[in-house]
């Protein structure tokens, strides 16, 4: 349904005409009241381009000249509008592409969103129509594109008039259409957009496009974005990196975040919604900001706009209120944010400003005797802003009143001395009471309504900074192009969809990571001479393809001591795996060393359908299978994101030591992901995924005693090369 | 600190001079402009009762007759309230004691809340003439006490005017003045408040009194309460208890909840925040409504106000648009709230009444259709409504314009009907936009404006009205007086703060939880002949109050199978305790049956020096341990409220079967549990801690194969009766 396939992102050249049109013309405009074309014609009404009103039952409306046809206008339009039934709209594109018109917004509904096979053709075909003529499509049922700094209010949705949009700016992008214009009608509270771009059913122009366009379009200092899935989400990856590379934040909120919710998205868009984890995991690996909350994407959006680059990681707070003091210093500590004591020299002028009631420290408790002493709020606000430890001065607002709102000014002109940034949190459920909009409209001013979207946003600014100046994971390959190759063409030879667990182990082996040594026995003899080589306790297990989870088909013996054990644990293990399959698929006993206890560890690799090679990393059975906790990235990977990946495992203290045993050597079990993901990224179109399970991590080594790969039909795997 | 020591709560009668006066005096009356005084005076503009204004200074104030002291008024005020300085009040509190007035509150800052130890004496003092004298005290250091009824705004913040409080209005109570007063701005935007109360210091009238009052005023349907943290929070308990007798549900947002905060939290006001956890369970266990976010307070208090009991438990969403639809379902599905499919009858309705674009199903999008057919939207809220699966429909509003508004009252309308509640879910960011106002005022429409909070408010309405339903855990004692007192008796004879483990297994025992027997030896013979009796394998430890922790010191011994294992296990355990302790310490050495493989439980009980007798419950060490994977309840509690704390861990489903083991008997676990609660509560002025820890659970038994017991030193313990 989405029709993005094979096809690379439209960039800001490419949608020029459609976003920023010198001209427009309404196909459909109307006189009648409560009419789309009406209202949308009353929209445009301070659009600073040329405006052109087709149809041929109007002569004028509205003191404008209408026109029989779009072959009629004085020129051929940039932008055509169609606000027109369904049933016309193919006829239009087609006289669009003749005419050579820069690009199209269709509002009619009724298309591939029904779900209904006749209504999806259409679609395909009015795309079809675009594309050949090179005219880009937004729609069909698009709510609306608007571009405040032309004053091109597209859209029959009633909106707000307002004056160009200030040099800080948000471009807003959203799957649905009505809920980007809910967020678009925070302008009516004093936030600055610079465009609403909605995509409708994504038929041509889709969300990643747009970004790609904001990413290079000098109205927009910031990106916001509601999304909901796509059958190519690897596109607003890409745009992201656009987006990255000329320092403009992305913040992301997505929907359909559970089963009902992608059931729901399916039927909405007709898009895969996705696994919500692994689309986190490819978000945070593109350097995108993801909100948790949907009344946080346009505050949040705001601050990075406004946002310098940190200069500490500090944070101070002053507060009017002990009780706000105190739900600031848990959204900091549950974040792990700093909140540092002040330096002796601010300590001084904080004890002398504040009434012994108060409190000197950090948070700072200036008390409500700042209403009577309104020098004392600035005396406070000055040295913490003039604080090095301190990048930002978060004051919450727990009322709404006039003598408060002169302080707003104070903070925006400290904030812009000291190149730093200030946080109100307007706490009081005055929700858009006296000062909120003067806030908004502050350039070093961020206002958020919750304590804890304040904090998450700071905590994101540190990250996000951090991350913009590290190298991209494009470094140096961690084997060799030949080793690659070699570990290709035993994957193409394999026979069967599953390898062998010497087979997996062995181009596991050839990557770098450390595999216990195999021996693979074809008679009880061959596995003693094997076990006295190896040195016992020994480990045996049966090689066969056909079985793939041992342990249950009892195939797998631990801990044998001597050769009476090994003797009767052949004869047992062949038994046992005659019961489940063939001797043919028996290709004999593996025998390894017993490894010691330790930490295990799991690293597995997928390939996903939407983001391609992905790796997953989890501490033993039951934290992985229990608990649910793993990390995911996408691969290949950098060294220090798979540090963070297992740091941030919620049983990360395991790998720290625990109850006595020895720490496990971070760098090299990070060494040893970054290996994975680097298989599975070469091999993405021969694996289907990979389990190196377990991992047995101790002080002294770490290595892997089982690994299980999974391999794609033949039909699907590339010849060798 | 806290004026509360050894006192009841006060009770409706007890604040009622206090709360809802006749007359009111103000102390420190005046005429400047900006002084608290007058600001006082204004406020009180449409006081319905009469007003009296005392300063030597004036004659007159504002057309009112202004008199040089108290003693000089017509009348004995109901109310004083002192807007004087501090260095006055306490002359003013003997004068209100010699008068006989009935409440007086106090606004000055500058008492016990400095940390200075002058200061707190000043505040001790003022509480000990006023409780001398019968006259309830607020603050000091208060913000104000309002009481909308009357007109009764006693405070000097600006306050918005307005009429009568409507029939279904939330009373609120805060700890922190400025956020209470935060809270309180929800009625610019159309909520109703009956009363808003502050406690300043808590000197003497604390939070918990005023919900005492709240649950017997007629005037309040819910109370809603901002929190941070007391020296007795049963007195908090005690008062929910009253409200959720008089049926009057309790919202709590609390602070404090991160040791920052709380160390914050001890200088605003000098209290203990306590235990994150424990609070938790202490405030689920008295039905109080926990929300988590402070936006939620004010929409979930509104909600409960206005609710019935739900008539089902099925949730229905209609939605205009498709990406809040999505929403929705995300939100329900990850609270496991239903959102059953609409009956034959109310699907054809739907269907009928939806553009072929749109979904009949649950959830329901309606599409932008409803703009230009505004019946549709009646159709199917009506149709909705009326199917019996559905408790409440939820309506996300994600535009702010005047068409949308009369949805409002057909809601209502609707609502009222049947016997529901709507739920508008305001997406917009055109946050106080039009329509707003006139849902918060309806009865029968709830506004949200997050669709979190929203899902999250009917989660716990679920959940409470079940639990107003079921019996207070009040029930039959699990043991008999006779073994109560004579484990009490045992308890008090224990030489040491510590409990042999021999002796601890024992005292469980008789409370009916099944421990493994042990069998004390004194010499490696009486071992032998113990372990025959108990049949091998078997487990030996020392039995020594100088080593709780066994393991590390080498006097355990697991699964001896033999005779001489049995023997040379006990030379060593005596051995290693030799090395840790001296031999008159050494009582013997336990030998008890090798317990066979289970899911490992632990069950401990904790006396909480502000709550009493809890008990936590986990699974197997590393999951209590590294995961903090536990349940908190106060003891004693009733078998269901133990099969919850069970299957609410976030490894529960260990308990019910896991990688081929069998599932564990729930019942007579949670039985178990219930049985330690019953302890730890008979036995709260005797024990400080006790860990049963594991609990070795399998298919056909459960048993303690360890036990702790940490006892008060014997000058905290009561003698035996």
């Amino acid at each position: 349904m989405s029709g993005t396939m094979n096809r690379g992102l439209y960039r800001h050249s490419d949608l020029r005409r459609l976003v920023a049109p010198a001209s427009i013309a309404i196909v459909g405009a109307s006189a009648r009241e409560g009419s789309f074309g009406l209202r949308l014609l009353r929209n445009l009404g301070n659009y600073l381009g040329r405006l052109h009103l087709v149809n041929s039952r109007y002569e004028r409306i509205e003191g404008l000249p209408c026109h029989p046809s779009l072959s009629a206008l004085p020129e051929v339009p940039d932008c055509v509008v169609v606000a027109a039934p369904r049933e016309q709209v193919e006829a239009v594109i087609e006289e669009c592409g003749r005419l050579g018109v820069g690009g199209v917004i269709v509002f009619a509904s009724g298309f591939a969103e029904t779900g209904k096979p006749d209504r999806a053709a259409e679609q395909a075909r009015i795309v079809e129509i675009a594309r050949n003529a090179g005219v880009r499509l937004v729609g069909p049922n698009c709510l609306g594109v608007l571009n405040y700094s032309l004053g091109a209010i597209v859209t029959f949705a009633a909106t707000a008039v307002i004056d160009a949009p200030r040099p800080l700016s948000i471009g807003l992008v959203s799957q649905s259409g009505a809920l980007g214009f809910a967020f678009g009608q925070a302008i009516e509270h004093g936030v600055s957009f610079s465009h609403v771009l909605t995509a409708g059913n994504s038929a041509d122009v889709d969300v990643a496009d747009f970004i790609a366009y904001l990413a290079e379009d000098d109205a927009c200092t910031a990106i916001a974005c509601l999304f909901e899935g796509m059958a190519e989400p690897m596109r607003l990856i890409e745009a992201a990196g656009i987006a990255r590379r000329h320092g403009k934040p992305v913040i992301v909120y997505k929907i359909a975040t559970g089963e009902q919710g992608a059931a729901a998205a399916l039927s909405h868009t007709g898009s895969l919604a996705g696994s919500n984890r692994t689309y986190r995991a490819a978000f945070e690996h593109a350097g995108i900001v993801l909100v948790e909350d949907f009344n946080a994407l346009v505050e949040t959006a705001s601050f990075f706009a406004k946002a310098p680059r940190p200069v500490a990681s500090g944070v101070a707070v002053a507060s009017t209120s002990g009780g706000a003091a105190i739900m600031a210093a848990d959204e900091a500590e549950s974040r792990g944010i700093e909140l540092p004591q002040p330096a002796e020299a601010c300590r001084a002028v904080l004890a002398d400003a504040i009434p012994e009631f108060g409190s000197a420290r950090n948070p700072c408790d200036i008390t409500a005797q700042v209403i009577s002493d309104p020098m004392s709020f600035r005396r406070v606000a000055e040295a913490l802003m003039a604080d090095s430890a301190y990048g930002t001065l978060v004051v919450p607002f727990a009322y709404a009143y006039d003598i408060a709102t002169p302080r707003i000014g104070v903070l925006d002109e400290l904030a812009r001395r000291h190149g730093k940034i200030a946080c109100i949190v307007w706490l009081t459920q005055w929700i858009e009471g006296p000062g909120s909009t003067i806030a908004e409209q502050s350039d070093r001013v961020a206002l958020f309504r919750s304590m804890g979207a304040c904090f998450e946003a700071l905590k994101k600014w540190h990250g996000w900074s951090q991350r913009a100046a590290a190298r991209d994971p494009a470094s140096a390959a961690l084997v060799a192009p030949e080793v690659s190759a070699s570990v290709g063409r035993s994957l193409d030879a394999a026979q069967a969809e599953v390898m062998t667990e010497g087979q997996a182990k062995a181009v596991l082996a050839a990557y770098g990571i450390p595999m216990v040594q195999d021996r693979l026995a074809a008679s009880a003899d061959e596995a003693i001479a094997a076990a006295r080589e190896i040195g016992f306790p020994v480990v045996m297990k049966v090689e066969s393809i056909d079985i793939p989870h041992k342990t249950e088909a009892g195939v797998v013996r631990l801990a044998l001591a001597d050769e009476n054990a090994v003797r009767a644990a052949h004869a047992e293990i062949v038994a046992n795996a005659l019961r489940v399959t063939h001797a043919d698929a028996i290709r004999g006993v593996l025998v390894q060393p017993m490894v010691g206890a330790g930490v295990e560890v799991f690293v597995g690799a997928r390939v996903d359908p939407l983001f391609g090679p992905t790796v997953v990393v989890g501490l033993g059975g039951i934290m992985v299978e229990l608990m649910r906790d793993t990390a995911v990235s996408l691969a290949p990977l950098a060294h220090d994101e798979a540090l963070r990946m297992l740091r941030g495992l919620k049983s990360a203290r395991l790998l720290q030591g625990f109850r006595g045993s020895e720490p496990v050597d971070l760098d090299k079990l990070a060494d040893i992901v970054c290996r994975v993901a680097q298989f599975a990224s070469d091999h993405r179109s021969r694996i289907t995924e990979l389990d190196l399970n377990p991992l047995i991590c101790s002080k002294d080594r770490i290595v892997g005693v089982d690994a299980l790969i999974g391999l794609r039909t033949r039909a699907e795997r590339p010849t060798s090369p």
